[in-house]
């Protein structure tokens, strides 16, 4: 792994990771259409001699197959990631994630690049019965379309991986939080008591039960298991490992956290019931074992997460003008 | 259920369930786009008054929704199921098979139907290490891009019962026998032996079990559990239900079977292995203890359903000059 190829670069997790590929001597090409990515997430690795930025969109295939020429391996990250609004936008998640990835496998197989690192969900386990759930968990039904497309895009890539001898890494994250996160519960929390720090809207009756993983362990945890090779050897030629926490908390702990740092007392206002919208899974909680039996572990436990993230916030709101949630 | 859309009403299992609900009085709209198949297979159903031809592609959503105008219930069965030749190209699994899913859904939400039969496969469950394989099997990884592309329809599917309240059946086929055949490998067999008796070459060893279902069995099945309603009352609107045999045989078997009714004793050609093809499945063999449990069962056993096959095909031999395989 020396030249590597991250769509999604300009994002939230693309980033960080291209930060630390270049400070470990790699050579990056990021890939990014900037529908979400912020230009300012990269400021350190344009920087960098190693770093080279192409603007463009995975739908576009002859752009996306000059871009990675010379490149060993492709970190596919971009995504459409509106788990929420699926539903106002069905074929967004169709394009932007499903066709994009067979867009992503075409560019590398016309390159000869072989080597894929991809970032699916936890949702892909829908309202799994067996938590925590581990990676060969009962074949779930899917229940959002954003989850449907990471399916769609697994599929695809250990479908290369078997017929085109591809090597596939593909990482079922729950969500990550951390620097230059722009995009979840405590982003929406923290822009609510900015604006009004006397109260909060909660999605659901703050029951439901998350687990989330800091952005540098997501990425250490990645690096860690492509370094070791592990899918050279595996039967299909593709590896899928649960990155997460091996703890959980209720959205009513993280509120507490987040309003405790703040030093808030805001009145609550849950919108009531055990999902905060219609797909949403009321207890995600993934079995870490696999990738913990490769020697990698958490720096960071999910509320010193919460509060590393709610100081980055704080400390880059320009965050909330250059990017509307949703 | 009184007026039921079928994409692919000119394929094998179209035309088969068409003529079915023809008989049960009800009104059928039969779609189909002739890439494979037969005006001929029609030829009943369009004697009919309930029943109307239209011609057209699952790509095209404005004339496919046009087309749904009225009906209450959709056997979305069009599919390149050109298992083998998957990698060859790579694009149309995803275009004909996933994008084609898409848009029966978003024209289905265009009318306001929401009742869907789709047709996925065994082929789903990857090389499953539990035999026979039950619908909560662990969850698999794919090894081809026609069962990638069938695992990225039903996901859509069930998204769309959980977010559109949309009932929807899954049903995952083993291989369908029967009248109308004109697809696998009693076709490939029968067609080597007329040009040339005294051999047989066969992909692999001869050793891959397989379970076969006879395809009046097929629709039966099909629409004895849409019959009973049993989405309405599922967790998220959709029901799963493998379709096969409770019996398997061999490659070699099924050999024995066609020779046997032919008369014939080739010289075997096997081109050794233990898989037909990359992504080939050495032993697929579903349970059927679900479908089972609500009451049907099969008429046929598999040498029976061979035997029909066989017989059809030397009845109807112009399948061979109107369809080239592949």
């Amino acid at each position: 792994m020396q030249q590597i190829f991250i769509t999604g670069a300009a994002g939230f997790i693309g980033s960080n990771l291209a930060d630390r590929l270049l400070a470990d001597g790699k050579t990056v090409v990021g890939w990014d259409n900037f529908s979400t990515g912020q230009r300012k997430f990269l400021d350190g690795a344009l920087k960098n001699k190693n770093f080279k930025l192409i603007e463009g969109d995975n739908l576009d295939l002859p752009a996306l197959t000059k871009a990675m020429v010379g490149c060993d391996t492709v970190f596919h990250l971009a995504a459409n990631a509106d788990v929420r609004f699926g539903l106002e936008h069905p074929s967004k998640d169709l394009q932007q994630n499903t066709v994009a990835t067979f867009n992503v496998l075409e560019a590398m197989r016309a390159n000869g690049i072989k080597r894929i690192a991809f970032s699916s969900t936890g949702s892909v386990y829908g309202e799994s019965a067996v938590i925590p759930t581990p990676e060969d968990a009962p074949f779930p039904i899917q229940t959002s379309l954003y989850a449907a497309s990471k399916v769609s895009g697994e599929g695809m890539i250990s479908s290369y991986c078997e017929g085109f001898k591809f090597e596939g890494y593909i990482f079922r994250f729950v969500s990550i939080l951390g620097e230059r996160y722009t995009h979840g519960h405590v982003f929406d929390f923290y822009k609510q008591l900015l604006e009004h720090p006397d109260r909060l809207k909660v999605l659901g009756d703050g029951t439901q039960r998350k687990s989330y993983l800091y952005v540098q362990d997501c990425v250490s945890a990645m690096l860690h298991v492509i370094n070791q090779g592990t899918a050279k050897n595996a039967k299909h030629g593709v590896e899928i490992y649960n990155l997460g926490n091996d703890e959980y908390v209720q959205v009513n702990d993280s509120i507490g956290f987040i309003c405790g740092a703040l030093g808030l007392k805001p009145k609550m206002e849950y919108t009531g019931g055990n999902r905060g919208w219609v797909g949403d899974n009321p207890f995600i909680f993934l079995a870490t074992k696999k990738i913990q039996s490769t020697g990698w572990k958490t720096s960071l436990t999910i509320e010193q997460g919460i509060s590393r993230t709610l100081q980055w916030l704080q400390q880059n709101q320009w965050v909330y003008e250059s990017r509307s949630h949703k």
